[in-house]
C-alpha cells in the first residue's frame, strides 16, 4: 500500500536546516512517503496567515493526506500539539488558531497529542517541528492509529480571523488575510457569502468594479475579483495591489453591499 | 510501470499556496508521481525568462517526462493552454511564447489543449496553474495519450526573443535572457554560433576578456565565458556582473566578432 | 529494494534551473530515488554556512542517505570533489572543508572522486553541480560501490570554523555559524562542552541571562538558550537577535566561563 502524502506549511524559510531535517526524520520513521512543502515562507510568527494558507491548500488534495502546520510562537510553552481530522484528512498543528479557518469550515475531531512515544528524543525546548510535529506525521502517514497519540479535547482555540463581523444594515469589518506573491489582497470575504457589493474599502481606498478576470480589469486600476480562493480578491493587472494601496496581511478591510 | 516525471516552472513564488495546490492536483491524479521544482522565482509576468529556464532544464530529464510552465500573464483571456512534444519529452503550457527556445531547437508537434475532460472543475478565471496546466500534467503522467487533449495546431507564438539579430558584416544585437543568482549575465549568444569575439557589449561596459573558468579570471576584472548554459555569460569571479555593470533580463546586448 | 534518499545542499538559490538540473541528472541515473532538498540559500561562497546546515541536516537521516553539497567558490580550479562516508551515510563535496564539521565530530573515510566514467560529459568548467556531484550522488544512490569512484586520500582539507580557541584560562574565542531565518545567533560553543557560563560577548554586547526556552525569555531581552543544534545560541523572543546586536555569519564571538 502506498504511503499516505505529507505536506510541510511552516514559518521556518529556507535558508536553514529546519525544513530538511523535518523531512529526514519524517522518511526516517516512513520511508517512501512523498512530502510536498506548500510553503515555508509564513510571515515569522504569523498564525492567521498560516490558517489561511493550509485552509487553501488541503482543498486539492486527496484523502488521507497528512498536513504538518508548524507556526509556533508558543513552542517551548505550555501550548499542547493537536491532531486534527477533518474532511477525510488529517492536520497536525500547534493549538493556537492555525487550523481555525478549516475548523470553522469543516466538521471536524481534535485530539491533543500527549503520547511521548511519537516524539523525536531528546525533545528540544526550541524546535518542536522536529522533535514533536514530523514525528507525529510521520508515525501517522507509516499507520499509526489517531487515537494512539493522544485524548479528544473540546477546548482548543478558536481564532477570530476566520469570519466578517457585521457592523450595520449594510457593512461588515473583515481583515486582508494574505498579500500574495502578485500584489493581490485576499480579503476575508468570502464570494459565497457576499455575491455582489458596492465597495470594498482599505485604509482610504475604495474599489467598486469588479471583473471576473485580470484580463478584463482596465489598464491601471484597481479591481475586486471572486479569486481561486473564494474570496474577494483586490487586485492590479500586471501590477501589485498591495504597494499602490499600501496595505498587509492583517490590515482592516470592509465592505459595503 | 512507473510514473514518469512532472516538473513545474512558473512565477507564483513560495510564499503562497499555490505551488502546493498545482501538486495536490497532479497527486490525486497521478500518485506516486515524483513532481520536481524547477523554479518557481521567474520574474512574475517575465515569459522570457521562462523560455530560458525551461530550455536549460529540459535538457537533464529523461525521455517520457513531463514539464508544467506557468508564466502567465494571460489568464482568463482567450490565449490558449498547448501540448508540445519535443525530443521525447512533454511540454504544457500557456500559448504565449514561453516554450519558444524549445520550439526554435527542437522538432515538436503543439497541440491545443481543448478537451475539459481533463480540468479541474469548477475552472477559474485567475489560476489555471491548478485548474488547467497541472490537471493536464497529471493526467499526461498518468497515462493519457497525448492526442487525447486536443488537436495539432501551427499557429502557435514564436517569440522574438530566442534569437540573435545581425546588424552589420560583424555585428549582432541580442538581450540578457537571465542575470543569475551568482549575477552572472546570460546572453542570447549561444557559444556554438560564436566560438570567438572581439568583444561583447552591455550598455557602455565592453567586455574582451574570455577565459575558461572563473578560477582563471583575474581578480576584479569581467570575464566572458562560454557557459554551462551553452551561451557566453559575463561574470565577475566570486562577484556579480549585473551588479556591476547595473544590468537586468531584457536588456540590450551586443557581439562584434 | 528502495533507493536511498539524496539531500542537496547548495549556494545556487531557487532563480535559476540550477537545482532542477541537479535532479534531472539525478533521476535520469537513479530513476525513483527521492531527492531532499535541505537548503539552496547557503550565502554564495560561504562555505563555513553550508558546513554548519550539513553537520545539523544530517543527524535526523536515516542510513545510507547520500547527501551532495556543492558550495564551490573553486569551481574550474584543481581542488578536488570527495566522497566521504561517516555516520553510515555518504557525503559528496568540493574538498574545501565544507564537510570539516562532520569530520570533526565522526568517524570518517574520505576518497577523491576521480572515474570520470561517473561524471555527465561534457563536463562544463562552470557546473560541476550537473556534471560531477549530482551524477555522483545519483550512481552512489543507484548501488554503485564508493570504492569505483577513487581512492582514499588523507590530505583533504581541515577547516579553521569547526572548533572555539582558547584565549585564556578561563575564556575562548570562537565565531557565529549562522544567523537563522528568525535572527537566531547560533554560535559554535557547543552546549556539552560549556555546560554552564558567565557570558558570551558579540560584539559590544554582553549576553549573561541563560534561559530553557523562548517562553522563559523576558520580552525584549536577549537572551541564551542551547539550542536544537546543540550549541549555544543568542535570541530575542519573537525578535531578531541579530539585527539587534548587528552581526552575521562569520563574526567573532567570545564565552567567558
Amino acid at each position: 500500500m502506498r504511503a499516505p502524502i505529507v505536506t510541510l506549511t511552516t514559518d521556518f524559510g529556507l535558508s536553514d536546516h529546519y525544513v530538511g531535517s523535518m523531512k529526514g526524520v519524517i522518511l526516517r520513521i516512513c520511508p517512501g512517503t512523498p512530502i510536498i512543502d506548500i510553503s515555508h515562507e509564513v510571515t515569522p510568527y504569523a498564525i492567521a496567515e498560516g490558517a489561511y494558507l493550509i485552509a487553501q491548500a488541503y482543498l486539492t488534495f486527496p484523502r488521507g493526506s497528512v498536513h504538518v502546520v508548524v507556526v509556533d510562537p508558543g513552542v517551548g510553552s505550555e501550548r499542547r500539539p493537536i491532531l486534527m481530522e477533518a474532511a477525510g484528512q488529517y492536520f497536525i498543528a500547534p493549538d493556537n488558531g492555525v487550523l481555525g479557518m478549516i475548523i470553522a469550515r469543516e466538521k471536524h475531531k481534535v485530539r491533543a497529542i500527549s503520547n511521548s512515544r511519537y516524539f523525536h528524543h531528546p525533545v528540544s525546548q526550541t524546535f518542536h517541528g522536529r522533535d514533536i510535529f514530523a514525528p507525529a506525521g510521520g508515525h501517522l502517514a507509516s499507520g499509526v492509529r489517531s487515537s494512539s497519540f493522544g485524548k479528544i479535547i473540546a477546548d482548543y482555540v478558536r481564532p477570530s480571523f476566520a469570519e466578517p463581523r457585521q457592523t450595520g444594515p449594510k457593512s461588515w469589518a473583515g481583515e486582508i488575510l494574505k498579500v500574495d506573491h502578485f500584489g493581490n489582497i485576499v480579503t476575508n470575504f468570502r464570494a459565497a457569502d457576499f455575491p455582489r457589493f458596492e465597495e470594498i474599502t482599505i485604509g482610504v481606498t475604495n474599489v467598486g468594479r469588479l471583473v471576473r478576470s485580470y484580463a478584463e480589469s482596465p489598464s491601471g486600476e484597481l479591481v475586486a475579483i471572486a479569486g481561486s480562493s473564494g474570496y474577494w480578491e483586490v487586485s492590479l493587472n500586471q501590477g501589485s495591489a498591495a504597494d499602490r494601496i499600501g496595505c498587509r496581511a492583517g490590515d482592516a478591510c470592509h465592505i459595503r453591499v
